[in-house]
């Protein structure tokens, strides 16, 4: 089964995703510039989304680049992770409109840990799919920064009953982490003349690229 | 004529169906937890929609791939599908503003079997085109699951009269019936090993693939 | 340059195109069936602005498919095409949403002409870049259904003036001319059987292939 | 890392940008050709953003096409370029319902500017990324017409102050320079046959393709 439609959907529909959120913003209808500044929360709340849409398309381009094949439990995985996010734009107006208060940025976290699941479901299925020596494994690896997204993602929902402002740092934090386009699967190439051939590589438990 | 060109628009029009739907999630302007209550039935709608459609697009994009070329009348074909689709955003918003209540669901269940039957229509004219001894043809086989989810919206719209969660429940079994993906058209090439060389197999009458 | 992006930009703004104008239909509040009566000429708006944006697809399709190349002039001619087309989903729902009155339908048709016309630019740009004995000019020969259609649009308009219904039912009737795929660009290889070989047919001045 | 999908993403995303920002014409309630007359200044800042997306596009599409890879930090400067694009319909709605008002066209050109200094960025990236002596870098040139519009921005903003149809005017302007496609990756090899081998081509200090 190919890969190629599987890229363009989700292509498009992250395409729509980081597109539609700016309706959110409504356009005030007087031309002052205060009438902007209760924009103010919905754009920081914008720009947070565009960013964390633009890291999932950025880490997805690279996977799925670096994947030889799918099927059809990866199809839904992925849609499953297409479905969390494309929750983001309302989870992303009800944050910004409510200026940051506790719900919201719970609500917000919950969909962020949502789509991070799936993506690591995605992930496990393409490890399992390819099997666990190959090239595409090996280049994942022990896929640490999806593990602490995950746990900081549940910490950021428990700190935000203490005070919401915490719970949005965190989710900025991890956006930052994040923010380097994930280079596990650039080089393959180059990591396979240091490390030897490809395939029958099993003596190697210990995967030296994660 | 090339399938390029289809297989990319409509991967664009159901991205935007699948993705749009979500713009008729309101969002509250209070952000206390009771204020998302109303919104349950609303996603609970977006949520079976979302699958019928991502359903779609999985076996658009098995039955397309398996296809060799399209006609003018394919291109037709398809644009009645969309059409049918297209109109998903509208009755699921219809369906979960009014809380599953009879009409809404009539009328999102008169949507699936329309887009059903397109969907056969665009597999029948495909049938047409490859001839019926095809590879094509013996992958898609008599589509008793395709006849059987038509008679299924048939009495999930008859069964709404009695009351609307009948008609529901029967959409939603049909949408688990066609959740794992059709696999017909996974694998023609062993298909081809076992049953011997593609062309000139007119002596089985019977398809071995249906 | 190469033609690939232009097809792939315009494949995904007409499938936006297609598929936002079903946000025009706005889901009415209570759920009996005559609620959804006041949609009707909103529907029957959407259903016809459906097919033009899909003959239009259609017709894009064929012709993009049988150009060689494009330079910046077409480029920009299809541009034009695109911002017309834009314009529907806007007079789709003033028409319906104002039952088929007279400045709504006359506009519908200017919409609708000033398309053509950008159509038409765009079709006589290819065939000056592809030369007037190009395969690709002798296919689109002398563009009768376009010019045709043209003269129908002004006729429309006029009589939108009289009654609108009348300007309504000549878009329809064009529409009907259209629905057919423009069949021109399907076989340039059986023109060629008929016309002799392809390469080194330098006596005929009459260039069938070059 | 293959540029494929960073374009198929950009072309997503600007065709939505391009088509949504029609549905900030909110249709008229009543069918007198009196109720457009508000939307007038509405559609010729929807006409102008046309351009500016439609020229982003084409020339992002010729910068691509010269290309020969991309790596992460062009990937963020591209989802930069894609940010204040994005934010083109959010703009141009407000300059238009605002009837072309001070603050509105100061706004419109400050997302102008930073959309033209993000793909300062991204053509920067590119430039570092291929070397300075390669084709690509040697085809973009100075990039002359990238500054001389900053400037410009920069002094509709200014002006915008005195009265905001200067502003205005002057971002019509900068859309006029821009309006003939970028010819300069346009036949890179044309050039290469006149200028001599492409590589070590070190004593040509003046580029002369800029």
């Amino acid at each position: 089964m190919s890969k190629g439609r599987l890229e363009a959907f989700s292509d498009g529909v992250l395409a729509i995703i980081i597109t539609i959120m700016v309706l959110e913003m409504k356009v005030p209808h007087t031309d002052s510039l205060q009438s902007l500044q209760p924009l103010i929360p919905v754009f920081i709340s914008y720009v947070l989304s565009f960013i964390y849409i633009g890291i999932y398309w950025n880490n997805h381009h690279h996977m799925m680049h670096a994947a030889q094949h799918v099927n059809g439990a990866i199809l839904w995985a992925n849609s499953l992770l297409l479905f969390w996010l494309s929750l983001v734009p309302f989870v992303t107006a009800w944050m910004g409109e409510n200026h940051f208060s506790t719900w919201p940025v719970i609500l917000y976290g919950m969909v962020l840990l949502m789509a991070a699941i799936s993506y690591y479901i995605l992930a496990h299925n393409l490890t399992s799919l390819h099997g666990k020596d190959s090239l595409f494994s090996r280049s994942l690896g022990s896929d640490q920064k999806g593990k602490i997204s995950m746990l900081f993602y549940v910490a950021g929902i428990g700190l935000s009953f203490i005070h919401p402002l915490l719970g949005f740092g965190i989710y900025v934090l991890v956006a930052g982490i994040w923010f380097k386009p994930d280079t596990r699967f650039e080089k393959p190439v180059e990591m396979n003349d240091v490390n030897g051939p490809l395939e029958g590589n099993t003596q190697k438990k210990s995967l030296p690229h994660s």
